[in-house]
């Protein structure tokens, strides 16, 4: 079940809704879920002609359902909806509530450094610690666990998570969201090699996170050399990705999950990289660009690119050659055809030479 | 030294594990370890005749060997046992001993809210939050540091490493070890996008995980949408893989690190997904597939698949693909060399032509 | 802006580096920048004649040049110095401090284990667990909310960031780094499959770290299944990657972000294994080889290997092979046309033959 928010009816559901109920209203529904993972008991949507195929094996107790829908192919009650898409969303939302606002204050098992502000309408959680000289400002929540360091400033409205880590001198916009395990301001990856020992380079910059920027999980974003690391405002990090020193993003990005953007890159405005993507140092990608999943970027990219590949290129190439190294055994055994023919065409002409000459 | 567990002899250890001691029984033997990287007073396994090459090497003061082994090639001191395996394990064990079994009740140093359900065989370790509603099972133990959020149930005999987070309302089943730095139940990443702006779309669900499943350290799962993310019974996950939100994982499945599966994919059962992999949102692996490392899976994959590459194709398509692209210099030097050869047939040929004309 | 320390003149940043003022000595300065990133009030580096492009568009209030620098180029205010780099680090400095010294001592909000030994001129910061027979070595800090486990040891001048874990026995030389989310000693990833159920294979040794390692944030290193995991001395690794149990690198190795090697691969010392690599188990890699972004390396490597691609092959031929790649569009049009040209020679031959038979 998933959910402790306890059980209703469909019928209810349908008062909820507004939706048209056919078959059981008495039916008891604890949940939603996606029509695949369905359990007895629980809501699913049907969410389009294609999902048809996957009727015939979900447990779902009910679906919801558009208006255009084939009643006669299903016995399952149904909630019949103008637009299956909001009653959907509706139900979620009686099974799975917004998490439960968090009370200002200071945890009394948090520790707040004397000389950190925090906002009286903020919320500092069980165990977590605040450096000296830090602010936190109005309505933002830490969670439990979480750690802010010495003069490092967070905005208004900011959720950081449990365990996420501020370090000192970062800076936080409003309406920033920190998912747990994120590192907001670990020391660049910078280091002189001499007579083959690597000495560390002092990384005294910062990361200044831009208003309404979200990250996932286990995210890692690290403080500049100098200067600031900077994530765009609106931008939305993915888990486990990495962003270095020096690097810059414009505002609305979209980073999927576990990619690198190596130090001083920097990205214009709504540029996307897809899922485990990689970018080199020191380059510039031009706003609007998409950057394919696991693609590997070695250079500068025009705005509105779309690359793919590794090293990238423009998509519609990498498209054509990821068709034609997949028939690479084809065309060497056609080039061994060739070959064959080509020497069996020689021994030919060579005889018709012989031939002539004998003429 | 590996270990803290004190300096015995290798007579002592010929007793432990019943195998046969040659040569000096007083040796001193302090920890065990891999031939190659052995110090002084450290006792290796001979793994098997292709390791002999490393004997010349080690720095091991004594070897486990197999009854088989030719003791002429050596004068190190020797075990010499029946099941060598099983011998050097039982060394290891006297070395590395399982973690000291955790003691019962809530250490003062935790923080767990009123309302919280912890059993009175559970432990609860320095640090550590539970927040209201949380249920912790018989005999779990939560290691220093982790968070078990609201509402969240953790069930029988699970370890929670030290800085593991467990979000609201996810749930756990029995005998479930996540490894320090995991997060379960993170919001998974997804965004309306109207006028440029990315919206955050209510994450609702939780993330389900069965019995026997363990994770790496630094692992991401994501909560539902709605609904719930599973990970099915018996399933491991290694280190910084990242499960996004809707996923479903059958039973005993091996998801090696640093794997990255997008959302409302979904896994049959003993599914391997070898490291660095990727696979897209919305598809499907049958059950038993082998996903090869670093490989791309852009669809739905039957049952029993092997796949390797990216995109994925059948693994023995994809070694000859790649096999012949290393090849490409040589074949495209042959292309250039029959385009040549070609070409001065054509002018044979017109020659021949001409001389036949002029017949 | 970037920094907290407060606003100085241009003239006094020509006092403290000795660099030479051009134009108005009262320019208010209030940080550094790169100059694609600066804002008005912030000092940037023109690093270099490659970056005399980025002019027009900087917002930075002066920079920093060389004195070859031709400064009719530009009618901003500048610091002429000798060398530049060193004069902007020292600016640099001025601006983001080197982190306060932590005090020594334990905080109350920290909990040491009685049987714990920390030496009394470390640092143990609020929120720490330090499990019962740790050892923390002299001038070590441990940053707030780190845990070091039962029997593990901590050189001296050691720093763990917030959040870090070092896990039980673990063993860490002296001026070790490790950034926040690290996780030294989980579990190694290890199962017998029994009948399609996999059996943990308990993972007995420990990870041991060199002197002067650094890590970066969220890094796994395992432990051994037995023996020991090691990190040679003066290794530095970035976030997010992933060393497998039993695995040795060798000293001064640079294993660059989301790297994984596979469980026993060992590397020689000064090895490069640059960003997103992959390495199998059971492998190992020479002294000074160098492995390219996301390449995956399927096999022992030759001291001195330079190599790139998945599989990864000698650099040269791979940077061959990947230009042919994106070329293969064309080749296959070649190949097309090619064999058109052929079969025509052929009809054409034929003719011939025809022809001569006709004599």
């Amino acid at each position: 079940m998933a959910s402790h928010a306890g059980t209703t009816t469909l019928a209810q559901l349908a008062d909820l809704t507004g939706a048209t109920l056919r078959g059981d209203g008495e039916t008891a529904i604890a949940g939603v879920a996606g029509m695949r993972n369905a359990r007895e008991g629980e809501i699913a949507l049907l969410g389009g002609a294609r999902y048809i195929k996957h009727l015939a094996a979900t447990r779902a107790s009910a679906l919801v359902v558009g208006q255009d829908f084939d009643t006669s192919v299903t016995e399952l009650p149904l909630l019949i909806a103008e637009t299956p898409d909001a009653a959907f969303e509706a139900i979620a939302a009686r099974f799975g509530p917004e998490p439960a606002p968090v009370e200002p204050g200071i945890h009394p098992r948090a520790f707040v450094a004397p000389d950190a502000t925090v906002d009286p309408t903020a919320s500092v959680g069980a165990g977590c610690v605040v450096e000296a000289g830090a602010v936190i400002g109005p309505r933002t929540a830490l969670l439990p666990l979480a750690f802010v360091g010495r003069d490092a400033r967070v905005g208004a409205e900011c959720v950081l998570h449990p365990q996420v880590a501020v370090l000192e001198r970062c800076v936080l916009g409003d309406r920033v969201v920190l998912h747990s395990g994120t590192v907001v301001g670990a020391d660049g990856f910078g280091y002189d090699t001499v007579d083959g020992v690597h000495q560390k380079v002092p990384q005294r910059g910062i990361v200044e996170v831009g208003d309404d920027v979200e990250t996932g999980a286990n995210v890692t974003i690290d403080r500049a050399r100098f200067g600031r690391t900077v994530i765009g405002r609106g931008t939305k990090i993915d888990n486990l990705a990495q962003i270095a020193h020096n690097v810059s993003t414009g505002e609305h990005c979209l980073i999927v999950a576990q990619v690198g953007v190596a130090g001083s890159t920097s990205l214009g405005h709504h540029v996307v990289l897809a899922a485990q993507a990689g970018l080199v140092g020191h380059i510039h990608i031009g706003d609007g660009s998409i950057v394919g999943a696991k693609a590997g970027v070695p250079g500068d990219l025009e705005p509105g690119s779309i690359v793919l590949g590794a090293p990238a290129q423009d998509i519609r190439n990498e498209r054509r050659c990821m068709v034609l190294y997949q028939r690479l055994p084809d065309m060497a055994r056609q080039a061994k055809q060739l070959a064959k023919t080509i020497e069996s065409l020689e021994e030919r002409v060579r005889h018709l030479e012989g031939a002539s000459e004998d003429d």
